[in-house]
């Protein structure tokens, strides 16, 4: 049943309010109602009835105002044991967790390395059951309660149904994970493709804020990507929008890890530039198909040392990244490309072929004025959305909840 | 200003009330209120309203009652002479001039043969004034007003700024055209891509209304799409997004009308069929970029009849276009791709080719359950489209214009 109006704009305005003290740290409440354009006299009903919840606290600011007149402002700010969410992100011989708590700041992070591709979907459950146990186990006294937990997955995923469709880091298909962690954890779970999670984070970044149409190219061991449009992540119909990776540069060309040749990804991956370069180098014997970190920073260095045949591998890598963002240029016209990802390690080797291959695909009226950028890479970023994420889903429930309980 | 509330209901129901009169034909008022959950109350004080406006007229049902009991139902019906709108819809070497009323019935429509890549940009303004001057001096005493004027081009608009920045129809950029045409005639004027008027057009028919992320492609002269995400144009950062035919096929490939190499375009445009079909038949000697219907029609005939070489040229574009849309697939994931335009008379002639390479170039999880599907072609779409797209932009211009005389 909709409620009546007056708790629907009660509702969200105390939703603004919580999330303008996540994003923003301690806040007076005279600066909350400016900033979400609520009434002094509703801020302070509001956050009277989250103080009561323990969902915010007060603290008195650090120092007398400036002017040395009126009475400093009493600050509120998030109950960071109000809740936590855990963040678990999935991707090839990987599973990395991490704790966030109410105020979205990271409290605990642990990497496993796992052979991710030699489980089955009932393998892939137990190992996150059990993870999620032991770290629920050992984190899970400082909070009140877990709120959610976000899966961030490399590959195509349904959101809607909670379903991994199909990832190269895993060797099932069409796995409904959602809701079996959900039964076994008693909480709301989301599950998200991992690029959408670092769009998430830097969509949020101030730099980036005028550019609402914004796509993120992830490059790594596979090739990733993520459209905002109007600052939302666009998923298609049933969640395998953005394959970036498996849009085409030579039909018939290189074969992919997908199967199919010719893909972007079978150029510009961390894969596919180690198995061109094995054709040309003795290479330290090691896991072609799934080269190390150590290994992909020795190619680079390789190519920007001037080697010519890395040039050569990292030059055709670009060329097919910028035939593939040509078609992005020309399909979405956003305001942004950001290419980012552990494979941006080797972008000053492949940047001025991708440009060069850009200009040479599309006329200037088509190539518009959107800028194309790159951005470091961090490790954390893909948790530090899905933790946004995850409490942005469960803030609802939160409330719920209060009032369910401030009714009884 | 703001409306106050009770004002902004209002105005949204009575555009509300216009619009379903405008997609349903004669409604009684009982019915009115029911399809856009308004009380009977306030459709009554709305139609009175219209009525008194002249946007409105009455009309008895034409049968009594099937039951015999009761008064027949009143029916209100838009008053087609309230207003009038003029669509323009410039392509290569044609211009074609619609005049639709305002329950958006095509009225009076003409073509005229023009050398289009000839004009100037001026030229291109002193032609627009004169045809839609003298057509407004034929139809326009019908009518109480023109309402506004849309111009529907093939290639890149900026429909916010009112600027043609590149159409394959004329040889100058960057025309701020709007701005211009609503100085001389006094009406709103909207600037649209001409896939974008038949993706509106298609969108509305029952058929595709489960398909709120709509791709359009259509073939002809070039090659041309729109993308409907939530059943709105997506048109990017300044209105390029969509180009299709300018997406790649064959990097360093043919010769495109753009000046690149390798699009789409190049391979499955008539211009691209007639100029491949040249090289292996002695055609009859005309303009070879620009192809008549009747010459496409032999082309498409010779390979419907089984000759070898037209067989293996239709497949080849059926091929480029499998591998753009399959691009498509992969990046936008839509419910419906929907192929039509001039060019669909060729489709049967590429389609299994088409198929072939979609399966060719994404693995199963990609290619997803988007339909893919021709619609026959019908060449007053675009102007239809753009004539509904009109009135829906003026409408709100005709209320706040009653609403200024009732209120003087």
């Amino acid at each position: 049943m909709a409620l009546p109006s007056t708790d629907t704009s009660r509702y969200d305005n105390t939703l603004a309010v919580i999330r303008t003290l996540r994003d923003q740290g301690p806040v007076a409440r005279v600066d909350l109602g400016a900033l979400n354009g609520i009434s002094s006299a509703t801020v302070t009903s509001i956050s009277a009835e989250l103080l009561q919840q323990g969902l915010i606290t007060e603290r008195p600011p650090e120092t007398p105002r400036p002017s040395g007149r009126g009475r400093p402002k009493t600050l509120v700010e998030l109950n960071p044991q109000a809740a936590c969410v855990v963040c678990i992100k999935l991707s090839i011989n990987e599973i990395q967790l991490v704790v966030g708590d109410f105020s979205g700041q990271v409290r605990h992070s642990e990497h496993h390395a796992v052979t991710t591709l030699a489980l089955s979907a009932d393998d892939l459950e137990t190992l996150l059951d059990e993870k999620i146990s032991t770290v629920c186990a050992q984190q899970l006294n400082e909070f009140q309660r877990l709120a959610g937990i976000c899966l961030a997955v490399q590959g195509v995923v349904s959101s809607q149904s909670g379903t991994i469709i199909w990832s190269p880091a895993l060797s099932f298909r069409n796995a409904p994970i959602s809701a079996r962690l959900a039964e076994r954890f008693h909480c709301s779970v989301l599950l998200e493709n991992d690029a959408n999670c670092i769009a998430s984070v830097l969509a949020a970044k101030p730099d980036y804020k005028d550019c609402p149409n914004l796509v993120v190219i992830m490059l790594g061991y596979g090739i990733g990507m993520s459209v905002l449009i109007n600052g939302v992540p666009y998923l298609g119909a049933n969640g395998s929008a953005a394959e970036f990776g498996h849009s085409k540069y030579q039909p018939g060309g290189a074969l992919c890890a997908c199967g199919r040749r010719g893909c972007i990804e079978a150029y510009a991956s961390d894969y596919a530039l180690y198995r061109a370069a094995s054709d040309h180098l003795a290479l330290p014997s090691g896991d072609s198909a799934h080269p190390s970190e150590q290994q992909m920073q020795t190619l680079t260095q390789q190519a920007l040392n001037g080697d010519p045949a890395m040039q050569r591998i990292y030059a055709e890598a670009g060329r097919a990244l910028g035939y593939g963002i040509a078609n992005i240029l020309a399909l979405f016209n956003p305001d942004l490309v950001l290419i980012t990802g552990s494979g941006v390690r080797g972008f000053d080797a492949m940047q001025a072929a991708m440009h060069h291959a850009i200009d040479d695909a599309l006329v200037a009226e088509l190539r518009g004025t959107t800028r194309i950028e790159s951005c470091a890479w961090d490790r954390d970023m893909t948790c530090m959305g899905g933790i946004a994420m995850a409490l942005h889903a469960t803030d609802a429930q939160a409330l719920s909840m209060s009032q369910a309980s401030s009714v009884s």
